[in-house]
């Protein structure tokens, strides 16, 4: 079962804004066994919607079409998509209702509203109407010759709730949908070749309904297993065999079992051991901080830090000694063991990470280049520090330090 | 000039990853005077990535295709493009010394180069190679028939550098685009409809070839000056005299006069006048140090600061008062007051900023719903704080205490 996905309007194509429905949409349809085939932007013009309605036929039994329902002038896709199906536009009372209620709750009168939001209310006559209850634009449902066609808002929210509460039962209701089992692994440390090249023989042997994805991201990379097929239990338990076997074969660098972020293997993992977190940031800026804060109740685990760009506040906050940084430098093994031991001792934390290196693009010598960077862990009686070398863009160092942090952490959490 | 972005990957159909590339793209093309037409996202499948490319060609003078130039067995754009050419792969010896050069910083040694590295340096036969500085997937630059093809890689980072050093130099060197100015204006703390009513008579008496767009982001706007034209000094000009006429109306929130971020503006002013910044972070966590922090040279401002998620670490750190925090609690006036004046005074700094608030979803009561934020600046002799009400949502609460938070220390610095 193929859908396919088309945002309308020229928002997305001058780069003004992210398409971010398209993934959450893909992510949501292929959870219930659609698969996406492919997802295009088009303008707000009458031809172009057209011909993407057009060719994602000849591709899609499902076409799901975001945007152009807005009420001004440039907002053409309802009017269109009844040109599409030959037909004419209708006032639909439910949606009509939804909009006179809208405009009530915000303007405490239907006196002035005006025939552009009543026009709102018009639909093609051969489509059913989905209830928006976050805007005026009503989703619209059509059947046509065994394609379906679900046109709704642009804006995230209204879609989303749209396909939660509409669309999306709707869809199961009407189709006959297989099953479809994903694991990801996390993995952390390895190039997708080398992953590739250490678990050839266990893909070589996956059957044909299951299939691997190599998903990197820097530092990282998740291996996903996608099945699909008839009986859930017998294939999650197929994919869970697969699993194991990478798994093992893959070792230390696996870190979790699930699809989620690097820092929420760390924040689980501490939380049920009730441990708490310290850092001491110099070169990722607060960038740790900031990746373990934006989960909600890391407060449960992340006690707080220090950002330590100066030297002074390497010295005032962590207790490193002023000669070491004279010593041996900022960027430096002694330094970077003073700052995790300070952070831990300080804040009075269970384990705590401190990052100091050279994130460019200035500020490298040919001693230590920019990409120069010491990393620390450590936990009551041990440290661990590390040196890492990358490249020679900032932003790609601060996220690779922090990886490589969150990295070691998790090797130090796993002693125990 | 009409441009197609093509991204290649199932990571992008499955909902696992958003598409950033295609709209980063798209304003980096728009600024060169060329328009996208369509973006399209397609599967890692041969027969996929042969129509949309046709497709594509009936529609654009420029394919830009990103992405499945990894070295694994789904990545198969490479291929795919020299049978859409019907020419051979051939080995390039400048990818294949930059694909040497990244395995031997990362490995320290080209003894166990594997067949799959290597192969990254193999190309279409008539294309000419855009190098890679940051990866072993080499760009493609093909010009068919009148039509210029490029391949990239999907990993964002190497995408860009790809496109700044090579590709749209060299699209400015083999089209004849026409002259494009832009200006932006940004601004903080008032919604589009505002802005747009308060200078609705300085939009209408714009010429034709002047647009002005409203690019909002949660707490800001950008207003953006498009012209095009023949003359690139007269357009300019121009362009200066509706955004100094828009600059005047618009008065305090107007923050800068170019397309930087806010946090830019901070690091610009200070920097000018030699002053040095601490922070103190509660709700935030990090993620104000962090924006200050991803810009080169922020140093020279930035000294650093505390994330003080516990309370412990508001006292130890801050000197907050623990009868403060037990009469008032942690987000309060007085806290924050105290987080501020602190930060100011422990850190050495000329200015402060402290934020302490709720950002859910947890954590709220009646008093303080979640989304109720402080926020304090502070210089020498002068502290400013602010309560601000923001909504429910954790990611959109923290962004807008940051930029709540820059644009109260940029009206503090600039009562100097």
């Amino acid at each position: 079962m193929f859908a396919e996905i088309i945002t309308i309007g020229d928002e997305i194509l001058i780069g003004q804004i992210v398409d971010t429905n398209s993934a959450w949409i893909a992510r949501h349809l292929n959870n219930i066994g659609i698969r996406i085939k492919q997802i295009s932007s088009v303008s707000d013009d009458r031809q172009h919607i057209l011909t993407a309605l057009a060719e994602a036929k000849n591709r899609a039994d499902i076409i799901l079409i975001t945007g152009g329902l807005g009420p001004t002038k440039d907002d053409i896709t309802k009017k269109t998509i009844a040109e599409y199906f030959g037909v004419g536009l209708i006032e639909n009372k439910e949606a009509l209702s939804n909009v006179e209620s809208i405009f009530l709750r915000l303007r405490g009168t239907l006196a002035n509203m005006l025939d552009v939001n009543k026009q709102q209310a018009m639909v093609p006559e051969n489509c059913e109407v989905i209830l928006n209850k976050n805007g005026t634009a009503p989703g619209m449902w059509f059947n046509v010759d065994g394609t379906i066609y679900v046109s709704m808002p642009g804006v995230p929210f209204e879609m989303m709730y749209m396909m939660e509460e509409g669309v999306i039962p709707k869809l199961k209701a009407t189709l006959k949908l297989p099953v479809i089992v994903h694991k990801t692994i996390l993995t952390v440390g390895e190039g997708e070749s080398y992953l590739a090249n250490k678990i050839a023989d266990i893909e070589d042997s996956l059957p044909s309904h299951i299939k691997l994805a190599y998903l990197p991201k820097l530092g990282q990379v998740r291996l996903r297993l996608s099945g699909d097929g008839e009986d859930e239990a017998a294939l999650k338990t197929e994919i869970e065999e697969f699993a194991a076997r990478i798994t093992e074969r893959v070792g230390k660098h696996v870190v979790a079992q699930q699809d989620i972020s690097l820092e929420q293997v760390v924040l689980n993992l501490m939380r049920k051991k009730g441990l708490k977190l310290a850092v001491a940031e110099s070169c990722t800026g607060g960038y740790i901080s900031h990746l373990l804060t934006q989960h909600a109740g890391s407060s449960d685990v992340f006690l707080g830090g220090a950002v330590t760009y100066s030297n002074e506040l390497k010295e005032g906050l962590l207790g490193v000694k002023q000669t070491t940084i004279e010593q041996y430098g900022a960027v430096s093994e002694q330094t970077v063991t003073e700052m995790v031991e300070g952070a831990l001792a300080n804040f009075n934390a269970d384990y705590a990470i401190a990052v100091t290196g050279i994130a460019g693009p200035g500020g490298g010598t040919p001693d230590k280049p920019v990409g120069t960077v010491w990393v620390g862990v450590a936990k009551r009686g041990k440290t661990m520090v590390k040196k890492f070398t990358f490249g020679s863009k900032r932003a790609q160092n601060i996220e690779r330090s922090a990886v490589g942090a969150l990295f070691m952490l998790i090797t130090l959490l796993r002693e125990n």
